[in-house]
């Protein structure tokens, strides 16, 4: 078989072999009045595909096929779909599916639905499988997939729909901007678009970083300061009540003293954790937070309008992901997920590519 | 010596011996301009102060008294005292000193300070100890002094001065009001005020309560619904999404499956901790806050305009502590020390009373 019956992707089989890719058929949903197909063109790499297929965040029934920043061709639209037609070029996040109709969906929360479908290591309600985006095709529900700005090149514009809108999200919803000092934990593939965002909104801007050598990368990402915490215990002492907002995009944070962190927030500042450990947190005494009313938090990606103004935003301001392209393969795919899991050896992201020769051209247009 | 060189009070010398107290001298700070003498008619009892004398939050050099929920008539203001004359009843909280200079006094947060004095086991910046309220007067710079409405019942006051301010601010700071979801957990001498707050303020007010036996009494207080904790490890299960706001009072939070609270908020909901225990949190996973995006925090008093705000809303709206008064003595202290560190063996909150049967008749009035 194929597309339409059946896509092709690379996919692992157990956290055992979680670097060893093979090409496989995948077995979509049935295709709903509300579903898009889209040709992928390209698909970013993300710290959550190491997780998952390591079995760091739980096992999984392979094969599985992963990768969820998705960017391709819109070749088949469902009856209901307005916005986008065929040829299109468009962009899948780590999400497929809500119900839409529940009071999180219909607060705009969506992204936190009881019933959500995660693109891939998930199942929809009529017991299909979602697949990832290191693959020839993807189905996606119309809400979650989104129309990409023609100045943002397609492998510049993935990740973008998963670290891009991770990082956009709670920085919006913690409404920062003019006036408000921010602190950007962690530059790496969600930290070097956090500075943008942080910068871009007009925040001033710190980045906060365990050791010198990325002090020059986060200053041209629009860092404004720079704190590097690794090399005194008492790095925190002069930025006692300094942040209104801290985002911890670091994966490490099972590891971190967060009292000293919190000690550097506001009255009522937030920490905030998108860079999600597979550790607990060490043992947190209550009083951190009670010495400045401080809060720790944490989030999961972002809703429909929020990827949609981060797209304009990096459209407008050309706020881009620092990508390092890798042909999709076996190879491909193995160096990026090894690589990856390292943290250190990828500044910042990486971007599969090279779909076209795997699986045929991709031409936009209808 | 004697007033105004001294002050006499009830105090421990050690936390091995925190239940036997002894009548002393204490010497306070010298009088400033901006400071209120107070001869102290009652004072609550507060878990702080239990928490204090074990040693539970770290050591002590005694002669230590405390007591900071305090009533009493102004006996001497300083010179630039604007608002209390000789004569007046007042009230002093957990606080007697800030800087009012510092950034975080300018933004209203006089009570996360870092130079303010806490009402005892604190020092002032010239070396002077603060001195709890279990004794005949009590110093107090004046914006930490508050005048007492009318109708409220001194014995009654006291406890507001503490554990109603705890309650209170993070109440109002949340914007809890028509229309929100509040959850109060722990009906104790904290959360029994915290349900009749959160009804006055105009929420859908739930308590939740470890077992059965406090229900009657948490809907007496003004709870529309009571969820037991303790009989049903699912008991979370029919709350998921619930609560804009959840407010610890619970003395247990070292106890709690944080998960299991955190999963019955809203996207962004908050889960408030005043009350303290002397533990740290159990290991937290950081996807426990990303599958909502919940927080978690904490908060310490309130700040001057919260206190007045709080005082009139009592005030206005007959809203007092639960009370059992003991006499002022040794045998007194011993009791109300004792009793709240079995925490169940008090309903809802002791004020000691009778000063004036061992200080001295209190007369209001200039």
């Amino acid at each position: 078989m194929g597309y339409p019956d059946t896509f092709e992707g690379f996919v692992v089989d157990s956290p055992k072999t979680w670097n060893q890719f093979h090409r496989h058929e995948l077995k979509p949903k049935p295709f709903g009045d509300d579903d898009i197909d889209v040709q992928i063109e390209c698909c970013g790499v993300c710290g959550s595909d190491v997780h998952t297929i390591t079995g760091g965040w739980g096992e999984f029934e392979g094969p599985l096929c992963v990768g969820h920043e998705v960017v391709g061709k819109a070749v088949k639209v469902g009856k209901k779909v307005s916005d986008i037609k065929e040829g299109d070029r468009v962009g899948v996040g780590a999400q497929v599916w809500a119900c839409l109709k529940c009071d999180v969906c219909k607060s705009a929360n969506e992204n936190y639905c009881p019933h959500m479908v995660d693109t891939y290591n998930a199942k929809y309600e009529d017991g299909s499988d979602g697949h990832g985006g290191w693959a020839s095709h993807i189905r996606a529900h119309q809400y979650f997939t989104f129309k990409i700005p023609d100045s943002i090149p397609s492998h510049l514009a993935a990740p973008l729909l998963c670290a891009g809108i991770t990082t956009y999200s709670p920085l919006v919803r913690a409404n920062v901007g003019p006036g408000k000092t921010v602190g950007i934990i962690g530059i790496g593939g969600l930290g070097h678009l956090a500075i943008q965002w942080a910068r871009a909104l007009g925040a001033e801007t710190y980045a906060l970083t365990h050791s010198e050598y990325k002090t020059a990368d986060a200053k041209e990402l629009g860092a404004q300061h720079v704190i590097v915490t690794g090399n005194d215990e008492k790095w925190a002492e002069p930025y006692k009540f300094k942040f209104d907002f801290l985002l911890n995009c670091a994966n490490a944070t099972h590891k971190f003293d967060m009292k000293t962190y919190l000690s550097t927030l506001k009255v009522g500042g937030e920490f905030h954790m998108v860079g999600i450990p597979e550790k607990p947190l060490a043992p947190l005494e209550p009083l951190a937070f009670v010495a400045n009313g401080s809060k720790l938090s944490g989030s999961h990606l972002g809703n429909n309008q929020e990827m949609k103004a981060m797209l304009q935003l990096a459209a407008d301001k050309k706020i881009f992901p620092k990508v390092e392209t890798l042909q999709l393969g076996e190879e491909g795919c193995k160096e990026a997920v090894e690589r990856m899991k390292e943290g250190s050896k990828v500044r910042y992201r990486f971007t599969l590519t090279g779909f076209d020769k795997v699986f045929g051209k991709v031409e936009y247009g209808a």
